[in-house]
């Protein structure tokens, strides 16, 4: 190995943008490649979308504090929460797995018992995957594939300025439950009987080991007649996602402090650690969480439906993406970390 | 971990049945789960085929004498090879990558560079992926899509008695190649210069090195309007992937020894190792060449295709899956190693 460029330099998604710029498009039927949250490739009058994700140990997961069952369960919900993302159901996926050594039968079982129970509750069909032993550790690679109707899919690209931009859920608790899971892994490394203190802070514990799929809000959508003019799933952070969509709209946005969705917990926790909770709901990812934007005609059926907050408004590119404080002010919105979805 | 029954001990698809012992079908689209080469989802009057395969670092490939832009190039081939072995041609891909801090972005590049010449010879869009860092060795996790009328598509449960068992290429050079790039790794180990000895094996370290897809072979099938009654491709080694159809289609098989297509350089090479040339054939793997059935009534029709040989016939299941050998004598047919696909 000679030249030896960091991948750092690129930036967050510099890196994508490179590897891809060789791709050639060679067939009809691809409706739309890498760039979104899913490919979309046509079938007949409907669309096939197709997503995939990674989960590598000790990157994604540290088995020392999350079980395999709640492993097996997440990875599902990882890889279909970008079929959401597009306005769909997912409706198949494939689960490769690279298995180290210190497994046994056991171990793989608990996590396929996760894999079975969220395609069950969501209605998902496994329907193969790949796999092989590994030198290094447990390695997971999910793809999910769901169909849409062409006219329904919602991509990045159709945010208009004056667009609402609605959120579902909170932000920030899954972070805050990873920060959680370290603190105690140091506080109890090396003790003959752990006892983790977890009382008060079960949401966080619950929203970053078993996070849920918004399915319902898709339901919600088809039922209420909604297209979002764009979308995306928040799992790199508030920030980061925001300004993506910005990007392949070509606008900017407002998003209003006061109304981002942070639960109690997060705060509770933050003040513990003696952080700010806005800087885990903008930065910390792993939310699974929707984001879209819709007409401002839209507002009233939009939160009919409930759960949902409207948190700001797109705006024209040149007025760029920024976080608007109670006093007026404009921060500029910044991604954070590695490159995630391609 | 408390109970730990070792993977191997369930045998080389033993452990796939019990993880998938707990799936269940949710979607009428899903036609095929696992079990076949591909998943066979329905979309309108065609189906969607699905498969996804898992490349990792010191198990799958080595990367002291596997330039990245070849393992790229593979990479796309050893994952479409399951479309084709459906009786359709790949459309489009989608590749995961784990990357290690060793890499640079110019590695990365190397990588993308094969990627994209497979997915340019075989007109395969590359629609996606995702990157993640890895704490451990280069990951490639890659999952292939094709499409095809429902009626075309070649199972591997479909072989009766009689039909005559038909294979592309020839076996065993991708094995050599390998047993010859770890000969050269060992023996030039420390070297300040090293100078490999390949020559007169060109042959094997292509196979091994860029694997062809037979793509020629599905479009000439398709002219010729044959429909095999079953197909898998050669990923786990001939005696394997017989037993696995055989299983399927729950039949036997005689395979005549004489009949094994065997390159010159793989018998000249056996030779220098003082190996047996057909255990490579039989066990070796990685061929990416095509096995399929056809009713006897159709070989004239098969062997006027060209490149193609008709190894054995399909029997009842209680004559068991036996390779022939010239004085007639029948061994019975054993597969080895970990379990591939899923």
């Amino acid at each position: 190995m000679e030249k030896h460029t960091e991948i750092s330099t690129l930036g967050e998604f510099g890196l994508i943008d490179k590897l891809l710029a060789g791709a050639t498009k060679h067939n009809k039927s691809t409706l739309c490649g890498a760039g979104d949250d899913a490919a979309v490739l046509a079938s007949g009058q409907k669309a096939m979308l197709l997503s995939t994700d990674l989960l590598l140990e000790g990157i994604n997961f540290d088995l020392t504090y999350f079980p395999l069952k709640h492993l097996g369960y997440k990875a599902v919900v990882v890889a279909c929460s970008d079929i959401l993302a597009m306005n769909a159901l997912p409706s198949a996926i494939t689960v490769s797995v690279g298995v180290s050594s210190k497994f046994g039968v056991e171990q793989l079982e608990e996590l396929y018992a996760g894999i079975h129970a969220a395609c069950d509750e969501y209605s998902i069909d496994l329907v193969g995957g790949d796999t092989s032993a590994s030198v290094n550790g447990l390695t997971l690679s999910m793809t999910a594939v769901g169909y849409a109707e062409r006219k329904k899919i919602a991509y990045r690209n159709g945010a208009k300025p004056t667009d609402i931009i609605c959120l579902t859920g909170d932000l920030g608790a899954a972070y805050m439950g990873l920060h959680l899971l370290e603190r105690e892994k140091r506080a109890l490394d090396g003790s003959p009987n752990p006892q983790p203190q977890f009382k008060g802070y079960e949401y966080l514990l619950r929203s970053q080991l078993k996070p849920e799929l918004r399915t319902d809000i898709i339901k919600h959508l088809a039922e209420e007649e909604i297209v979002p003019t764009s979308m995306i799933d928040l799992s790199d952070g508030l920030a980061s996602d925001v300004l993506q969509l910005c990007k392949a709209s070509g606008c900017g946005a407002h998003i209003y402090l006061e109304r981002i969705p942070i639960a109690r917990e997060v705060h509770s926790f933050a003040e513990e650690l003696n952080s700010d909770p806005v800087v885990a709901a903008l930065n910390g990812g792993d939310d699974h969480e929707l984001l879209f934007t819709v007409p401002v005609s839209m507002y009233e059926k939009v939160v009919k439906i409930g759960g949902i907050d409207v948190i700001g408004h797109i705006t024209e590119r040149e007025k760029g993406a920024l976080l608007v404080t109670p006093d007026g002010s404009g921060i500029r919105l910044r991604s954070q970390g590695f490159p995630e979805g391609l």
